[in-house]
């Protein structure tokens, strides 16, 4: 039944009742477990000002009950008890950690009832191809998209668990080779925005080839390129505003004329007449449905 | 009267005969004097498909003979040893190396009639400041450009030595603080080109946002960024037809609409609506007076 409830929602493309916030943030790969590396993720996991906005985005009226889901990262109870610190001091007193490591986990029944009690869940950074790997065609999914579309309800997402986000998820990819047609690997992700691509570390990882590859395979799709300590709140599932102290960077294919990519092999580099590019800063709207600004206004904030 | 005749020339517009081959290839910044990044610019200086693109400008029935500028370099010698080893072995016996460090070497009667007796002017990487400050006003500069407007000659230039080719020269801009504005530095370059900012190690270095933003603050100017192993050869002043291994991102302006960069304070993130891009890969041609792509043809091969 939550099925065919979940498909004539998507598909019907009623508006969320819920909000993502997709941030562009540090992560962990599990390859990276150099002492100094973890040591500046503790720090960047927790830009407090979008973990403030996170915060503000629950239903005025109820105590924050967040559940972390560390199902991307390779050191889940670290990254669970720095989220728990971070929300702490933002005065939220209930955090959980859903410590969700296969698809068995996933399918917990303690975890399917707190995921039905929060009204906050918060996907780490890591690995975007474990968490669609994992929780892909779970209950746990379906309550999640669920409760998304039909309450006031908020996923926030870092990294690896904002790139899920989307249904086309970019799981590969180095800044070098995202030029050559196939170096940039795709897959399909958690789905709870259709129609975008969502990229993190936009700027200091040097990915603007590999987004722009990625929409001009699925022109149908905005790419959207979060800069770190930046993101976006998305609202009635259409509305992006941006937060966070850098850059989001949209790219738009309608307008794609001369595309290569169908005819070239494997390898070659790519060629793509026309891409519509914006940069959002702060408070910029952008509407991923009829792909315009929709002006800028700083109904929130995020510095202290 | 040089110089009267070179600002009719230009102001004109009128096409220069010779041509430029910009290339966003390695450099040395004199500050990475470590022997492991000089080794690798040893090995990546000289992308012999590249040098090979530009030893085939040179007039046909002329023997090449090429002088190689290092004014923007800290290490010259190094750098003139390395590119007269990388000419020699394809075949080109004439290279000599214009060891111009100050206004003062730049006047030097030897090296002026050496200009003149050359086809093939090659300026390395380094600094792009040192090049605008040490030539700029120089006769040495007005003869280069007097060289490249009425002469089949040719002027190459990597990195900073291609940057340096434009008008609207950036210097300065880290990838991390590229959106904020004011933090992408702006100068006037050697103005072989007008009317467009160059940018190199594009891919890799995350430059996408600095580009952008140069060209939100002057969209007259296409902005052209130049991955390594990648250039340009400009024909006509206006052709520019892509070489090498990498992309050609073409960032143009002229159909922005909102953008706050002249209403915000220094140091705040900009947004700017409705930049057009374009990746270019070997082969493709692009005008950027008309500002459209003008096809594709593999006339100028890079590969052996």
């Amino acid at each position: 039944m939550k099925d065919s409830i979940l498909s004539i929602i998507v598909n019907q493309h009623l508006h969320p009742k819920g909000y993502l916030v997709s941030v562009g943030g540090a992560e962990d790969k599990g390859t990276d477990l150099e002492k100094g590396i973890i040591e500046r993720n503790r720090l960047s996991f927790f830009e407090l000002g979008i973990l403030k906005n996170i915060v503000s985005l629950i239903k005025q009226g109820e105590a924050p009950k967040v559940e972390v889901v560390t199902t991307a990262s390779s050191i889940p109870d670290e990254v669970a008890t720095n989220y728990t610190e971070a929300f702490s001091k933002l005065g939220c007193a209930d955090i959980g950690h859903l410590r969700i490591r296969n698809r068995e986990d996933a399918s917990s029944p303690e975890y399917l009832e707190r995921l039905r009690q929060c009204n906050c869940v918060m996907l780490s950074g890591g690995n975007q191809l474990r968490l669609s790997s994992i929780l892909g065609g779970t209950e746990f999914l379906d309550v999640l998209k669920e409760r998304y579309m039909t309450e006031h309800f908020v996923i926030a997402g870092t990294s690896a668990g904002a790139m899920a986000m989307s249904n086309t998820m970019i799981y590969e990819g180095s800044a070098a080779n995202a030029h050559l047609k196939g170096e940039v690997k795709i897959t399909t992700g958690l789905g709870l925005m259709q129609n975008v691509i969502i990229d993190s570390h936009f700027d200091k990882r040097g990915r603007f080839n590999r987004l722009a590859q990625a929409v001009a395979a699925y022109p149908g799709a905005i790419g959207i390129g979060l800069g770190e300590d930046t993101g976006i709140v998305v609202t009635e599932g259409v509305h992006l505003t941006a937060i966070g102290s850098g850059s989001v960077v949209i790219i738009d294919g309608k307008n794609i004329e001369y595309n290569n990519i169908a005819d070239i092999e494997f390898g070659k580099p790519i060629s793509v007449e026309n891409i519509i590019v914006h940069m959002m800063s702060q408070g910029d709207i952008y509407n991923v449905q009829t792909r315009k600004f929709e002006g800028s206004e700083l109904v929130i904030k995020t510095e202290d």
